[in-house]
């Protein structure tokens, strides 16, 4: 990425954690509730790249909107998917005891708070845009629809649901991956894009187009990681590989193969760039986008 | 309750389990997500009184509105409920195994399931409110602001929180005992009377004497549940008694004393139905109150 656009992202990231924490204040009417708000806040201050509400910012942004009508948007998505992640580390789903080096939410405090933490975070999300007062109603209750559509059974949730059924299942097909990975990866990035283009009162057509951006982007980037599982080295990723196959996992690369895997994410990685390429202020997201998307080569 | 009213009550109650199972519809595009729909019916229709969603509807119709303006919010209402009750069954929670006779969620499904059901749950009443175009944009925010106040963790979620404080407290005070009280019983039965007036465009005024009744009567019928589990009997209950005292738990009975925990239920009995006074069409409400409130002697 280019200089100028890592300082935008990195301003990005301190005004969506800044307002993260302003929504989830230490007050005195909620002492007795302090454990949980510990444990909502441990888990959105663990961090990442908070690639959702940097595109929620970005796309506000490059529609000529002031990124700060975007921020409640971009908090409430943060929430969302780190309630996501608490609940997918619990010992009933995933039993992860660590995310992104630190201890997860049930290893740091305990199951019951864990529960609870992520709970709280996924209804706060739909408060701290209600309560936003800078937003006309109309932009609100929009906001609110979609983000409830895209985290539901519909969207994430109906994802994580195809996921738990897949592991019981010998022959998972490629719609049934597709499924999956639009409900798990995709639906959270089109939010974002969508979320972003609202808070400008951007027409249909503008957010279909975005809508669609995340699509492409929310699928290459699954396919991505699944062809990194089997080709890249733990040194280079930063991260564990080959825990697909030892899980005998079906991925796009196990199920594909590895050379129409890439074929794949490389086009739909070119229609993610061509749909950017339709509006003026793009080279962030176009430097964001290859930057997420072309990891392999 | 006078058979008019046990008439009407029935009523509402199809009503709203009519909606309930229009807002979650089996569809084709859902067709992998069917387990989570399952999951989220079975545990919708197990039942229970459907206190708040009627509770819903009949502050709507005695403010005058028609009830059906008032449905999304009561199954909505009945969803976060529900969502709290399949948490609250988890092992890592409660762990109880059966609710009002048959299995709790993660027993008849599992507890992956059950999990990912509870959020599907919580995060659809948002959506039920945002996509009910027969109410203003404004009526729509007022709603989902206060559902999300009072299910999060400053309402119900809150005083789960401290419930599970409490349980490795050995000196829980009266302070604690009301906070509890607040957040588990009292601020899903205040947020259905003051839904039951937004829906119907009711002032502030009106607004803060239906909060005020929700918190009397949730306060009302937890004390009450805590005197009858010392001096009923499970034949006349229906339910095993004396659960406080095997678990050594602190109640109001056993921290008031049952006298004194009595004249605060009656107390803040009379206070409630001195409320409804001040409304024309009370009948039903007054009869419903004292169904709910008056079974001590």
């Amino acid at each position: 990425m280019k200089e100028i656009h890592m300082q935008q992202m990195k301003e990005d990231v301190e005004l969506v954690e800044e307002a993260i924490r302003s929504y989830i204040p230490y007050e005195e009417s909620v002492n007795r509730q302090k454990r949980v708000i510990d444990a909502m806040r441990y888990s959105l201050e663990a961090g990442g790249k908070r690639v959702r509400p940097v595109l929620v910012l970005e796309f506000c942004r490059m529609l000529g909107g002031d990124p700060k009508n975007a921020l409640s948007s971009a908090a409430a998505l943060e929430m969302i998917h780190t309630f996501s992640l608490i609940h997918d580390d619990l010992p009933a789903m995933d039993d992860d005891d660590y995310r992104r080096g630190k201890k997860s939410c049930h290893k740091e405090f305990d199951e019951a708070t864990a529960i609870l933490a992520g709970d709280a975070l996924s209804i706060h999300a739909f408060s701290v845009i209600a309560k936003d007062n800078d937003l006309s109603l109309d932009k609100r209750i929009k906001l609110i629809d979609i983000l409830a559509e895209m985290s539901g059974y519909k969207g994430m949730i109906g994802g994580q649901v195809i996921d738990m059924e897949n592991e019981n299942c010998n022959d998972v097909d490629i719609e049934n991956l597709y499924a999956m990975c639009a409900g798990k990866t995709g639906a959270l990035i089109r939010c974002a894009c969508i979320m972003g283009c609202i808070s400008t009162g951007a027409d249909e057509e503008t957010i279909a187009k975005a809508d669609r951006y995340g699509s492409c982007v929310g699928l290459a980037f699954q396919i991505i990681d699944d062809i990194l599982d089997v080709t890249s080295t733990t040194e280079v990723l930063g991260k564990p590989v080959g825990s697909d196959a030892v899980s005998n996992k079906t991925t796009f690369a196990t199920l594909m193969g590895i050379e129409k895997a890439d074929e794949l994410a490389a086009k739909l990685t070119d229609e993610a760039l061509g749909i950017l390429d339709q509006f003026d202020r793009r080279d962030f997201l176009k430097d964001m986008t290859h930057d997420l998307l072309v990891r392999i080569k």
